[in-house]
């Protein structure tokens, strides 16, 4: 439900930006799998604020906590309680925003729907939320270490790579901040962010997202279709504004003659505007997909909006932002595409019987 | 799961597109609500077979039986079960197809996943199941009098609306076969599907679906966000490959300082890139979102592929099929949008207590 | 939810008694079975009324029909729709009750929750519903061939077999009309419901079911522990008041030295008050329970009760309906306890990977 | 699943005896709710060990410290994240059971299931959990202020309260270390507990639970009737082999005559042999069940069992355990009813629109 995702690899978490801890509980994790827990903190500082110029410079350790289902090192197949503290926020940075909505932001709706709410920083609405679910995806990729999973940057603003995916380098992915495989553009996409940051703005971008190494037989139509899962998955990150796999909006332009696979003797396809998924089912061939980031909602400009009684305020961003999500979106990408391909190898495990 | 769309407000389906019969459960449809059934059948017929030139010549009465549910022409609370039988499938049109996959069709991973499948057709994974969601989507229109949904053709190939949905009259959507409000796009994206079709080829297309009436506070962040929730849907159906919502992926390339809604005194927002819903709850605004569909899959056309022994195959489609996906699957849309918001509306109303 | 049993086999259902038909999808049989569909049909036959001078003597011939899921002769992994047709519902037996409450019967209830009911032969709360369940059970006993599940009559009224169950012939129990393997007893059942039925009464019984042939490891600790699910299942079922499995209720009123079963060297246990489930996880050995049903309400004597607007009324009971529910609920305690097992055998698939 | 209860309120827990904490996040949580915490903590202490003679001398705090979903005292509607702190686990205890299999214990069946297992006092088996239990039924009692809650001892081995549960005064439940309304009954439950504890054994016992004040339309048939929502989560408390509600198994011995509740002008019932309960629905009478708890399995005497390697061994609990496991579980008992009981009132919310 709600604070839920997954079926059978679930996760729940809880946790807001500026309370004293965050965390969650993962259920049906496989007993018997030994974890490398230094692994799962390495994902986290691959998401943590403050880590190069181009993210936001709050400091958190984002040290992740684990209380049960892991014990002499490996799992138990028992729920796996962790958290991680909040060291770093700083409250006053919003007591201006009690009443005042910001704009694009959560709190007017959550103001709607629930009446009583934390507004410090989002409160729940926050992105600080999505560390929880780079720890179940760390546990989840170890889980499956027969899969690959790269996400990088693929544009920002109008800069984006104009290569396909095959042609990239993805060992290069981590080898420059703003986590995009092509160096050169790299370059680019870095100027532009920090020429917007400068201004006091933000930017959008996408992240595309490649996965090698997985198995036919993923998948559970009608209505759990792997592609249908993985966009639900990446529509729940904050910021995102779209998701396509395959040939995605471009496929809507082609015809059929172009757009269809044909088959190779082996059972692969020759091209793979599919995305590695027919009829909701993984084939045997790369999935990638795209996903598309709206710019952070918290600029430093003066903004025209309303207060909880409906007077109208100008609101200026404070505190310490991110000009764009994107780079440190990328683990939480692959974090949720980890836990999304787990939970179907479970459930095509339960219909192996 | 699988087979089953929604939490509170749930359809599960069953069916083969040349089975005897296909059909569903609706759960959780409110009691004392009278339904006109007569306008559940218009809104099948608005999907079915044979209603122009630029679709499938199959002929199917599509007509819905209810079997419970129902009592003195107004709902009981009671599950909803409901058949559609299949009049006129004609299975000798695939008896080639037993054992060669078609390329970009579900044969190859429906055949890995289940090993023994109903061919025929493509069986479940046919569009035929969506006549179900039809029937789902109807009865949930009739309980949301005051929720307007219009979905309709935003593009075939490349011939798309340029006007913001805004200046588009909606009550022409059904004035032409094509589905398009604008009569001279219409004009030509109908002759571009009949030359597609003489070619023997199929073709690609979107639909934007605006959604209007909307109360705020409809949505279940975190997992369940109102937008996840749809894109999970539109996902769900056949040949789709993207899913964007407001700005969508044309908002990855814009600043933060264009892109956020300001608000007004009366707390609607003075532009709606964000297209009704801000942390993933609806917030009075319109909703507006667009579905991408890849060409159809079957082409009267020769092409490559394998059997299911692996032997080297070519194959040409026969049968009666669709040369372009988006005119028939404007009520699908609009049904699966449908079913979503009183899912959430009922979930809402489990969250007031 | 409220109208589907399970998580990996789920039955949902669908129909009222005097509607057109009643049905279900069964959402997660697994693939490739061969299906007995004259062994279903047995099945149905042991629950149908009309069978023996001491259950109602309505006539149904309780025939399923499949939809889908079936393809020559064998599961496809697709859900499988089936329907079963209302041939005698005798609608004017229940004219009388339009408004009148039924004294224990489910017409008050329903009347304040749903407001608008079908309220003829107590319409969705009928037993009529029960018919379904025998066709997910009865497909689940055939995903099942290495278990063997036996339900029996144990008591009727204060008449009870005074035998432990590894003492009686279960190949009896089919033998006589009541159910009960014991045929002494089985005898002085039947004349005590022949006696009760011609007093224009009802009477209570309980049920014993015994699973053998299960191997360890099913069950989902801590909230679907396997007993708890078969409680569950076993409470659904009409006119059920209580459960209790292993020693039950009688494991209350002793000693640890008492009840505890000692391991033997092969992993079995040389007593098993546990009931063949430790901590929620079957352990191998025999899985017994026992099902409390309270008498069938509709009794042919005149009793006070109330109408919609309150008014005192006298109402007799009216139809053809069941001294004693216990011998047509043996198969159907029987359906349930399959399709428990078969959803978590799926779940300990699931957990295997 | 596994490690949730609940559908629209739910519990999802972690945690083992000997880990470092214990805890759960409640989710669905009604927003705006004043929270009084140390209300909750008073629930702790009435379930905790070492608060009598008659139960475990283990000395634990339980102190919860809550981490979200609160926010200037009232609840936001948020996931509540919360953990208790193990203090006084003694692992040494437990060394001896690293591969000894306790009888009638979850060792051997968790060790059959999950293969790698914390096997420190039961780890994921103990009763510890129940803490977890406490703290989500403790906050869904302050959201149904309506609802009065009462469980007791209603029987310790075969020394029982004789009385119908309207004679008992409730107010007296506290005022005794068993828990039993009656104090002449209850000084026979302390002495026989007393010397069962003496003579290093254990003893079961019955709890009745009464629940007042609740309206009439809870309870979603046909799977989700209120009384076996109830059962489910009863049957989930350890040590647990019964459960039954208004007649319950006296039922099954009744005729119709004597069984059915007539109505009365107001709707009420002049008898409640129901239990409040019919077809599934609350009906506003007073709900009354009874659960039957088996003897603690850990006794202080000599027993032969097996270890992992199928040696035989001989075993004698270490340890400090209670010698009747009822006077602890009341509180579990009210708090797994209260849980259900509002989870029940957000579903019916649901189906009010």
């Amino acid at each position: 439900m709600a604070n839920t995702l997954g079926e059978l690899y679930r996760l729940t978490t809880f946790g807001e930006s500026h309370g004293s801890a965050i965390g969650g509980i993962i259920d049906g994790c496989p007993s018997g799998i030994t974890l490398d827990l230094e692994q799962v903190q390495k994902e986290m500082d691959r998401r943590k604020p403050g880590q190069s110029k181009i993210v936001t410079q709050r400091k958190e350790p984002d040290a992740v906590e684990f209380h049960s289902g892991i014990f002499e090192g490996k799992t138990t197949g028992m729920p796996i309680g962790f958290s991680i503290k909040n060291t770093n926020q700083k409250s006053k940075d919003y007591n201006h925003n009690v009443s005042v909505f910001r704009p694009s932001h959560a709190d007017f709706t959550y103001d709607k729907k629930y009446g009583h709410r934390d507004h410090r920083g989002g409160g729940r609405s926050s992105a600080r939320e999505t560390a929880n679910w780079v720890v179940g995806g760390a546990i989840a990729k170890q889980c499956l270490p027969e899969i690959e999973i790269n996400a990088f940057t693929s544009s920002v603003g109008d800069i984006f790579i104009d290569k396909a995916y095959q042609d990239l380098d993805f060992s290069k992915i981590e080898s420059n901040i703003v986590r995009c495989p092509d160096k050169k553009i790299a370059d680019q996409m870095i100027d532009r962010i920090k020429e917007v940051k400068k201004a006091g703005d933000t930017i959008g971008g996408t992240i595309t997202c490649v996965i090698k190494g997985l198995d036919s037989g993923l998948g559970e139509p009608i209505f759990d279709k792997l592609h249908a899962a993985l966009g639900h998955a990446m529509l729940s990150l904050n910021a995102v504004k779209g998701f396509e796999y395959g040939s995605g909006f471009c496929g809507a332009k082609m015809l059929g003659s172009e757009h269809n696979d044909e088959f190779n003797p082996d059972g692969s396809t020759s091209t793979n505007l599919s995305g590695g998924i027919q009829g909701g089912i993984s084939n045997g061939m790369d999935i990638y997909f795209r996903v598309a980031f709206k710019p952070v909602a918290t600029i430093m400009r003066n903004q025209k909006t309303i207060d909880s009684e409906g007077n109208t305020q100008v609101i200026m961003g404070k505190g310490r932002h991110d000009p764009c999500v994107v780079p440190r979106a990328i683990p939480v990408v692959e974090a949720l595409a980890a836990m999304v391909l787990l939970d179907f190898k479970k459930r095509a495990a339960a219909n192996s019987i």
